[in-house]
């Protein structure tokens, strides 16, 4: 049986941790192991470099790029590497994550980054799962069971909102 | 061995086929099987809906929805199948791509949509063969190939630039 | 004597609640039986499919549906029913709704989204108030004894602004 | 029996009659009288104020307006009427139709106006059919019907789809 | 002599005044009479036409309208008088302000709006002080006087400046 | 009797001509003198602050500029002068006039720009005649003519339109 | 030997200091020569322009201008030098810097603006060193050592990041 | 004394170079050495970094980078050298090029990159003349020539419309 492949995810900058935790924990949920890193495409592009360039070989199966602003992250790993690369673009001070999301969603073609929403690193985290669950029929039933379990929240909702109105 | 996972791209509407039509030949040319249809998120919903929900258990591996203005489809297939979902927003006469573009790659949490460049088909396309070349090293090979076939176009045109400069 | 017809008001979250309450007591306010729900195209999609298919037989005459994001709620229930469907976009944490309208009000032809304001609640239940009214003179006429009462709030304003200058 | 409320169609120019085109001939084919005028709310607001205010008691059922840039006139009307507007928000030279979108739909609290997406003549007048429809089952019939036609529309285009490729 | 011609201040809602307020304090602080009224283009139309229609026989010189959203106010006031209007895009809750700038400043052909920044009430007021001034020698001079102290202002926070560093 | 006071058209570059000429046209329309200017805020400053700090004393009533891209040109002459300085933003090969609109419209406090459409160099006439007309009823009664004969178009539009359909 | 160029770093107004101190203690960190002022394209032109007329022979190797809005002061200043001018773009209440940024960057052909991110002060100050280093080995050098201090930085809170998860 | 600096203009793809290409002129007019490539920062990072890193050691003074969409090329350089990097954002298909601006422009604190207006290869050139002319005053001299010779055209083109009106 081919071993469980890993979720990486980076965050260009340390400050973006409170929006790319929910990714970690999201891929620890499902029992998915992740790693997370801070890389900079701009400060550490080696380490970005060979991080993409060896990932691979490492066992990962995707990797989660969280960047905001100029948002070049995601798209400096796909250079590097012909596994499944997701983007997460971050909001920052100005602009209201537009400039992240068209930085990191428009790349040229040849180079595809998997874009979420601005701030979506839950879904980053279930889009790498999805990934991991095409070839992984168990993975694939915790995403099932997931769906199912999300539906039942949304219809207690509903049935609370009953009683309140 | 699994048998290859199939690749599925879905329209929303047939005058998006010259946009689509990058995705289906890049399926082929790295001999992925690729099935095209035309199904509307709000045309035909329920043709929609019934083939997200089989389409694991139908061999595919991963689908890809394009759609313009508020482009619903990608979503809605989504709604439908722990399957990756790529989306490609197509440009529409109006708004440059914007609409589709927000409409698909701002997804609420728990139903991640893929989201590619505008009109970005061939992306599109690389990115579902990157998901199923997770576990099927020979596809990675062929991405890893192509890879390096882009890189040397560029280098021949910049040898070709110095020529004519 | 035809039986009122019921607004139906439809979120995508309870999370939405605080900016839909608002049409919820508008309808109230006109006497218009409302029925509010959380039911999300993504999350529970065939609950909103339903609910939408069986509106006009279930004694519907008009479908409120927020969502924030990539806002297909509205054009999911539009799918599924030739009631007229109002569309609320609500602002989220990014993109200062802009998002949220886009995919509300850019529909594809066939398929019509009454769209307001971002967060433009009361408005959506005065819409649908409109709408009951086109058949319904005593509705209408509480409709423009509204309008008249809006007017002298105006006239009151610039009263007492005239005072306080 | 009511007599058959009739639809009006406002254009704010005649050089938006190309566009405005499609939302006569939709009411027409569904045997919806309609009637369709040149009104500005800028150049001939007294025509336009007066049009609105007496539409219901002419036997208007829903005022569809037309106008594009700084697009005023859908909310001109509905200020002077507590029937239903419609607000098309017509593309023109610059800024590819957004200022129409915002300057339609982002009406003050009071005063809805029922925008559809950018240029969306058609679904201006399905709105208004589906608005006379609440009260009408012979048109919700005919609603009904052209919903499966557009289905079976896109089952045709797919089905063609498949011989092609 | 000519009389001294007024400046009205006519803000949509009363919600507006903080913004506004700027503009009445400039028009006072250059001896330039100004009335101020909350009157809205869609909740008293009638109020609003008809203060701009008398308005030029009422003395006055310019309007300035301040008005947010899809802001109607300055256009609808400038289709009932050729006297100068000046809007004032008022930033709401949503888009900031981008919806009030547009529905202010891309009026059509033949009904201008005088069009200043997003909450720009006092240069509303100047630009309604430059109005007057073009017939009026005194009232220029105190607009080239305060042009002169708005340099002595700059260059003493200059010199300021110097010494904090 | 107080002298005519004049217009002057200034514009950024003489491939605004195109843009700027229905300005020229309209004024000449009115009987109101007019010199148009090429000057550059860029290339040429000191010719542009040069004429706007002499504008008043040369007879001038209004200054109407218009320029493309990060547009200056309105704000450097309305540095210079107390005259109402009336912006046009001319939309340029790239962002489709919103660059031109932003740098035109949104000046600091204490120099105000009066901002007309994008590329709406009629109504920047039209208002520039306004100004002067504040103390020129002849002037004003000339624009009041064309009010009347713009609405008269519209009806005739309207009427032609009903023997259309 | 040549001596050391001095960097300027111009504020429209005193108000940006918050923004702009970075760029002022970048510059000092590197031992580069700064001087600061207020000067404003539109209240104080006439200094603004002297400024930049001079700054060559004063010593001045790159002026650094900071301003929100319609920001025209970068443009201004290079409109009087032939010396790099690097632009600021500074957000303020509305839009969200989009408006500085548009009217700092989008400068006419003949006339660079070096526009850096909205509030994007230190990055102002690092370009303005990177200038004078082009032909001061020296401070190249100091600039290869923070470039690499900076990637120490982020390796050492990726190690942090790794103990903490 | 010093050997004189080149520019290095690097483009994405070949199909930026008719955008490209006055860059190219306007260093040769200057007589400044120029070499131009065609290096991805997605398809070549290997060779993207390489000639970023040896740049100054080359003989390089400045680099400037044109690229379209999630233009990621001028920051992959910045990240690589501490020379300035010029961008130019590059319009493609969709988005008006605002894409490629702000993904161009928006850079993390630490490494600037010196943006000029989308499609603005000219002023790059100028730009980066600019800076090699800091420290060099033939350079400036020619720099000063071509400001008076813009400016000379310019009020040509002034007198040349005196005539023509």
């Amino acid at each position: 049986m081919a071993e469980q492949k890993k979720v990486a995810v980076i965050m260009g900058s340390d400050s973006d941790l409170p929006v790319v935790k929910a990714a970690i924990d999201t891929c620890k949920e499902f029992g998915v192991p992740v790693e997370a890193h801070v890389m900079s495409a701009h400060r550490t592009p080696e380490q970005a470099c060979s991080f993409a360039k060896e990932a691979r070989a490492n066992g990962f199966g995707a990797i989660i790029a969280a960047a905001g602003k100029a948002a070049h992250l995601a798209g400096v790993l796909a250079a590097h590497t012909t596994l499944p690369v997701i983007g997460i673009p971050v909001k920052s001070s100005t602009l209201d994550g537009l400039d992240a999301l068209l930085a990191t969603v428009q790349m040229p073609s040849g180079i595809p980054v998997a874009t979420v929403a601005i701030d979506g690193a839950k879904n980053a985290a279930l889009l790498a799962i999805q990934i991991l669950a095409v070839s992984d029929p168990e993975l694939a039933g915790k995403l099932d069971a997931m769906k199912r379990r999300m539906a039942d929240e949304v219809i207690a909702k509903d049935r609370k909102l009953q009683e309140q109105l």
